[in-house]
């Protein structure tokens, strides 16, 4: 997917979001918002938006001299959703169709963004989404997929949701790797977040290469390459990765929640859906 | 007032919205937020939202080769509002409180900014507005000025509400000098518009010699300034004017609706509220 002019504002309103995380000084905010702007003539609009959102945060860690402004609040994330995990697993055991309800947590856990300009509540957002209609649902596609892979490459978006996504890790009854971004970004999951979320237990984790927002199919290293061609099922989770695996060459899975109106309007669904979406090429 | 962090990604937001009003080309508009972003660095912070704004308009202009972008939007909002003039004039008329009721509907009108990114119906929000308690309402301080006044002067906003302060100028029942912009910009009120208004049939018209959307002192004319000075009662409708007046060294009545969270923060009020404000210095 590539970037919308929309984006545009919106990157502006992120690096704004990000500085403020690690630093109140109102000099070094508006030299945040000097240089982003500058750096708006550079962007290309063949791009994904997680490419420049890439830019934008590279800047705020330069200006802050913060590399990492969103450690604290993914571990409180991370914290929070372990909490309610052990009763997530039993609203799973207890459904009808385990598959689809730990394919609904795995969404809600899609919540937890720090790059969408949205307030959640991670306790209230879940149980909103368990009753929530999906607005593309290519579930059968997804079983038929499931059934005949050996092998699931699973490429995870935010740390929190990280915890989620064990629940369905552990209903895909199959080995899966599980990938995390190279470097913190925005509260994106890494390895170390991974950890600490519990899926070095249900999987293997494996690191992507890219030190975007999203999976970046040209930054990725080699091995990952390799993983991603030959995996039997791909599931690719958020929008990040969404934007920069929508045109591929295989078949992917997205699970996701729609949270801007660009993501959404792409999509053709409204604001807010969820999603599970068949990719074909 | 002076600019906030948080007007810096709302100017790339207005400008992409100016620039779709006369154009629908990618590249113009990625041009136009390209050099809205280039000079985020030359904003300074002391100035007001409004004196950023007017750079942001020149920008627009300059990519799109066209001076009035909402020349024809204003068209249309001031014969949307005249047609229901006679019905809120019969409001007045059965009112208990005949200027009350005209205030509530000259801020009303204030709704009709096309500067402020939000969506609006002028027919049903005039009906909210006229059951709406003010969060800020100095009225004795604004009648006892009123009763004491031998001159108004009533410093317009935008193009349509023009009309509805033209109820609100009559029920003033003393001589008025109604101020006008320079020059188009964004939607705010003209001679032209005012003219269009009727506004020359209850007052006379003054051109301030600012050609932003909002007063500047330092930029309006000496002539201006003197009656800015000497007139007994000053009224300022709008979002851009409170901007350039919030400080000013004399007394000035402020009608509006807070229509961004940032004003209604610097006023301690909610957004969307309604207010009456003495300014005094």
């Amino acid at each position: 997917m590539k970037t919308y002019l929309d984006c545009i504002p919106c990157f502006m309103q992120q690096a704004l979001r990000a500085g403020r995380m690690v630093t109140s000084d109102e000099k070094k905010l508006k030299e945040i918002l000097d240089r982003t702007g500058e750096m708006v003539k550079t962007i290309s609009m063949q791009a994904t938006p997680a490419e420049t959102g890439t830019m934008v945060y590279q800047i705020v860690s330069e200006v802050t001299g913060v590399a990492d402004p969103y450690k604290s609040i993914k571990q409180q994330h991370i914290k929070e959703t372990a909490s309610i995990y052990p009763e997530l697993e039993k609203i799973v055991a207890n459904s009808d169709d385990r598959l689809l309800t730990a394919i609904r947590i795995a969404i809600a856990g899609n919540i937890i963004d720090l790059g969408v300009l949205k307030e959640f509540d991670i306790v209230t957002d879940v149980k909103n989404i368990l009753e929530q209609e999906f607005a593309i649902l290519d579930y059968d596609a997804f079983k038929k997929q499931l059934k005949e892979t050996k092998s699931i490459l699973y490429i995870g978006d935010n740390a929190g949701e990280s915890v989620f996504d064990k629940i369905l890790i552990k209903e895909l009854k199959k080995p899966v790797k599980f990938v995390v971004r190279s470097i913190p970004i925005i509260n994106d999951v890494t390895y170390e977040d991974a950890m600490a979320s519990g899926l070095n237990e249900v999987s293997e984790l494996v690191d992507s290469g890219c030190k975007s927002p999203g999976i970046i199919l040209n930054q990725a290293t080699p091995e990952f390459l390799e993983l991603f061609n030959s995996s039997g099922l791909v599931i690719s989770k958020g929008q990040g990765n969404f934007e920069g695996l929508s045109d591929c060459n295989r078949q992917v899975f997205f699970l996701l929640k729609a949270k801007c109106h660009i993501i959404s309007n792409h999509l053709g669904v409204k604001e807010g859906s969820i999603i599970l979406k068949e990719h074909t090429y």
